[in-house]
């Protein structure tokens, strides 16, 4: 652990500090091309934008650019650090904007005292992006946040931990389900978790077919129920009418457990008392809520997902964050809505099914991936990720209304 | 010049929009790259900062980026068009300090309210960037927003339209006394224009040595003087207590002449009326406040200065701004105070007295540069700027108690 602590040290210290630069897309060698890029030539595209603002994205890097932007409340598992701390997460997410889906991405960390200050100074800089990916902002003020700003931003708005984890966790699911033989409707839910991540999932799977009198959500008191009066307004909505009060009373005949929680909060025991044929994603990073081997050992009728690149079915967020905002970009959609997070859900879930190439097998290094109970959702490496997940997204933006454009001609054939 | 409209047009269009990207500077191939730069590993770097600040220099891109900020009230000559018609000129400088100080650097547009809006949107990002260059933002506005920023943020605020011309303004004016035979003391100084480069230009000359009752600054309105009541509190530290009142007036026996207004506004007839070997620089962009030819065919015992590259002596930021901030960032300054500006003043001077290498001249298109009337200052393409300017710079911040650490061995040589 010391040596992979200094790996990951050294990897941000070398070649130059960070893992990102600003470099040119034009020359800028000669005096001809300074007079292009500066003084006097750019006062012609400055015109340009002036009479018609949707010049930006011709005329600069603004339609590929999408901002990280955090405040540092809640980062990663490590908690409010403050702004400056996380930036090393937020370079991480910019590279991987660019290494899965071709986005320029520049983090932007931000120290300020109210929320309205925080939603204030977002919205203030805004339009200088194609989007924005708001990151490890700490549940329940990111719900204001996200809100607030996708109401005066005119460039789409998504926060990652909620709605990246919830698309790709509903991808999942769904498959998990359909091996299980069951379906989201009739399916008992267990949500071990009560933040932006568990919220978001939980929404989406209702949006997807779930009940929601069939989802039973606990946070660090235990079961959200009706005649609690310590909820904020988020969890009320996920109040339920009940009598049970702890993880053993409700997942007693669950179909289906989602940890977005914290290590080891669910004992082989508890996990004997679910439904047949149960699907279980044990998200928390990098210990999940039961060891996978734990889990199995358990029972062998299980389906089980974890955040984890060393165990089957990853949930991981980079399947779906860099082509939600590539197909909204592509079509200068003004928001990220619902339709294009089901679209994504969907082109997630029909990656899985199909055969995967060799090179995605060699880079997993393993000889057999097919659609079944040990790969309900693609690789994250799987190169037909960033045209399947990108053109549905930008599909679902010109069907609902949200795209500014149409799809380019061939868009994203892979 | 429907032909360069075009030319200017399709630079910024092609090969892809806009002129700058972000780039990995770290692998991002493997999933062992990716463990590295993302979770966990991402993890070990976030300690650390959230230890010590300063560490973020160390493991973030943090200290070599610097954020070229605006609200687009007073873009290049053209005025007030608002925040995003902004971007090809901030995208441009960002170009600009890539290309002559290898910084990497981002535009940022700010839509806002107030000043005070603006200031808090600012100061609220800044310790994402190792620097802050403030850009095209109108006068007086620009010198409550400075001011605060300054004491508001632990790294360096520097409006470059201000400091970044008075300091190219100061170095050539210096020279150019010099070869005349006069000194800044004893000068009589014209300087028409009252904006934020001409309230600059002469603050520096005045901490050069310039008597601050020898200036007569100008506005729309004529001479600034101690009867007006129509006066901003910048505009009031040059109110001469005197009886004239029009260029006329003023030019009349004047060893120096600066123009930061607008085109055609000084007449040879005025011209002739300044003392004999005057210094003229007329930095009204792109057409200078008296025709170069019509200037020189008025008198011969002139030097003149424009703010053009196809005419001699020209007065360009370029020679000035990308180094602040590379010297400046290079010893972790929290600030770019009078001392370093001071030192790049003397080093750009300087580096016009020594002979000029054969690729600056080639460059340039010249046989020869020699110190005198017509090679005041260094031409930007002199790639002997870049240490020269930045060690200055970094060398007067250590100095001062500016710098956060010390110069790194043999910083710069060139």
């Amino acid at each position: 652990m010391t040596d992979f602590r200094q790996q990951a040290l050294d990897y941000h210290e070398y070649p130059t500090p960070g893992k990102i630069s600003v470099e040119l897309t034009t020359p800028a060698e000669t005096s001809k091309d300074l007079a292009l890029a500066y003084s006097p030539g750019v006062a012609e595209p400055v015109r340009e934008i002036a009479q018609d603002p949707d010049a930006a994205y011709r005329y600069t890097a603004k339609g590929n650019m999408v901002a990280v932007i955090t405040n540092g409340t809640a980062i990663l598992g490590l908690g409010n650090l403050g702004p400056l701390a996380s930036k090393p997460v937020m370079e991480g997410k910019a590279l991987l904007f660019k290494r899965f889906a071709g986005l320029d991405s520049i983090d932007i960390e931000v120290n300020h005292r109210t929320t309205q200050d925080f939603i204030n100074t977002v919205a203030n800089i805004a339009d200088t992006f194609g989007g924005i990916n708001l990151e490890d902002i700490k549940a329940p003020e990111c719900f204001e946040i996200e809100q607030a700003l996708i109401e005066r931003c005119n460039v789409p708005v998504f926060h990652d931990d909620q709605h990246g984890t919830a698309i790709v966790t509903a991808a999942g699911m769904l498959n998990a389900l359909e091996i299980q033989g069951k379906n989201l409707a009739e399916s008992r839910i267990v949500c071990l978790g009560a933040g932006a991540a568990a919220i978001a999932c939980m929404e989406l799977l209702i949006k997807c077919g779930a009940q929601r009198e069939h989802i039973y959500m606990l946070d660090s008191k235990g079961v959200i129920h009706t005649r609690r009066d310590d909820l904020n307004e988020y969890k009320q909505l996920f109040a339920n009418n009940t009598d049970k009060r702890t993880l053993k009373d409700v997942i007693e005949g669950a179909d289906i457990f989602v940890g977005v929680s914290g290590p080891n909060l669910l004992s082989a025991e508890e996990l004997k008392l679910m439904a047949p044929n149960p699907v279980l994603f044990a998200c928390s990073n990098p210990d999940p809520e039961i060891k996978p081997e734990t889990a199995m050992a358990a029972r062998d009728d299980l389906i089980m997902g974890t955040g984890r690149s060393d165990y089957p079915n990853q949930v991981n967020n980079v399947l779906c964050f860099p082509f939600m905002f590539r197909g909204a970009l592509d079509v200068r959609a003004t928001a990220i809505n619902d339709e294009m997070k089901v679209a994504a859900v969907e082109a997630i879930r029909q990656l899985a099914k199909e055969p995967v190439p060799e090179s995605v097998l060699k880079a997993a290094g393993v000889k057999e991936l097919t659609f079944g109970r040990d790969y309900i959702i693609p690789k994250p490496i799987d190169p037909r990720l960033c045209p399947r997940v990108s053109r549905a997204v930008a599909e679902a933006a010109v069907k609902s209304g949200a795209a500014k454009i149409d799809l380019p001609k061939n868009y994203m054939q892979d």
